[in-house]
């Protein structure tokens, strides 16, 4: 079993990478290669078989065709250019986010292997005037660049494993919350930084009002679920390969409340609250009222609590000062 | 008002052509020139304005460029690889179908003059699982490269358009029906021979069942629409600028009573009934109940009767022997 993780050096990509060295199978075989590739050589990851981290351009078709091979049984394919980076540079997002998918799936192709190919979209491929809830058989109307590369980028991974090419599957992230290390581009930043700066210590910035919705997952059981999302048997994908990752919704104050139970009331005081236009322009056009029922129906899960996501957060991500 | 057809040499882009030389206005302003673009040099057209035929490959940006400049102020993107040679040619597909769209809306980026831009998708972007009756909210999950390719499309027109770089609407096709001229590559094509040829003296292959169901719409129906839907003001498009074009439900056995009802019963009589399961294999992943309400509400139209598709065909388009 050759794994190989395009988007290797990135949040997502790293603990998906220690995962899979700490439980040394997938799809039940042992692994006995994997392959971290990201735009910056990805950072070495300690594990039981073989790791290779290589730099990897998806928006160059001779820079993919170096990193998958007839070998590669399971690509993860993480790489993307984030929502608010995807909005100001037209040209960056679409060469990577969609033409980079395309360049992957077109690299199978060419080898004829028909690897397992799992796909993150991102829930921002909803929104516009499409009725709520948003269940598995909703229109995809997405109003950012990224959700639209996005929402290609699912019909690609559809049409390609329709054809015999890939097996591909595709699972729109909730937004990863406590996410770890700095803020990227991504205009949900704040909704981690928020609980990550005053657990550390410092000061952030909340740019939305305490009653803001949204939909989320912690970064422990997203891991969880891509593995779980590479396994699932092709047959029981049906004729849409793409699905909500199942999270939960939260306003800004319950999970500040959240905070409060697991660590006391004063890291809250390190919050403030600024209002950004630019940010809510984006984040307020994005839906929270998720019915994530394929996905539950394939053993695919959410975070029971928004304080098990601060639990996490401790557990797994909190610099040792 | 300077108007462009790109597909200018197809059935639909011809007879648009000849209704604008007709009607000599568009978006309430006189047209000054049109120009009929195509991959083979379009057939030209008699109007009380310039009209200019040319070639252009939407594939090659260059190509675009050279029929797309700072005066276009309506571009009709008509041209597509049809469904059957898209299924059959992926590359090819993907070339024309999405990065044509792509190179065209890219064009108008370079320009920033904000064109309305007129996309003619298809009823192929619906498929699955997704529940009956298909509504306006409803997921579009093609099975068909040609399908998916069109659900792109989509999806970059509505994103160029909130990005303010052009004004674009997108229709969803129904079948056409009943076509003039030679069968195309599409896999729809006998649900216009099995009329079009026994109505000129000639047999037709039916490669479905006579209860067969699909929907349809008249070419002259489809012009008029199209020609409503470069006229819709764009604050009544509202976050999705895709739609479908309305049309009928009929099963083949209602469209041959209607020619009897039209024409007698002779015409019936050269149809040929005889399975094909390459293209059962398209069109069974077809849907049909379809509600088209939101291009209702903005006053497009279906036929009333298959009758009158049929006179249409005998009024419009029969050859004269």
């Amino acid at each position: 079993m050759k794994v190989l993780i395009i988007g290797g050096g990135g949040l997502v990509g790293q603990k998906l990478a220690r995962a899979l060295a700490a439980r040394e199978t997938l799809r039940g075989a042992p692994i006995s290669s994997l392959v971290l590739a990201d735009v910056i050589d990805p950072a070495q990851v300690d594990a039981p078989f073989e790791v290779q981290t290589v730099t990897c351009d998806i928006a160059d078709p001779a820079s993919v065709a170096s990193v998958i091979d007839a070998d590669t049984d399971v690509i993860y394919l993480l790489a993307a250019i984030v929502s608010g980076q995807a909005e100001e540079d037209m040209t960056l997002g679409y060469q990577i986010n969609m033409m980079g998918t395309m360049n992957v799936l077109e690299r199978c192709r060419e080898l004829a292997s028909k690897p397992v190919v799992v796909f993150t979209s991102s829930i921002a491929v909803y929104g516009g005037e499409v009725a709520d809830p948003i269940i598995d058989d909703s229109f995809l109307n997405p109003q950012t660049s990224y959700g639209a590369q996005k929402a290609i980028g699912e019909l690609l991974i559809n049409d390609y494993s329709r054809k015999g090419i890939v097996d591909g599957r595709g699972f729109r992230l909730p937004t990863i919350s406590v996410r770890p290390g700095k803020p990227n581009r991504a205009a949900s930043g704040f909704m981690s930084s928020i609980f990550r700066e005053p657990l550390n210590g410092q000061e952030a910035v909340c740019p939305v009002d305490p009653d803001f919705p949204h939909y989320y997952l912690s970064p422990r059981k997203c891991i969880e679920n891509l593995i779980k999302g590479a396994e699932i048997p092709a047959q029981d994908l049906g004729k849409n390969r793409c699905m909500m990752m199942p999270g939960r919704m939260w306003t800004i104050d319950q999970m500040i409340e959240a905070m409060r139970n697991v660590c006391g009331p004063e890291p809250e005081k390190l919050i403030r609250w600024e209002e950004q236009p630019e940010i809510l322009a984006i984040v307020k056009g994005w839906r929270f009222d998720l019915r994530p029922e394929k996905a539950l129906r394939l053993g695919l899960t959410a975070d029971d609590s928004f304080e098990d996501n601060i639990r996490y957060y401790l557990e797994d991500d909190k610099p040792v000062v």
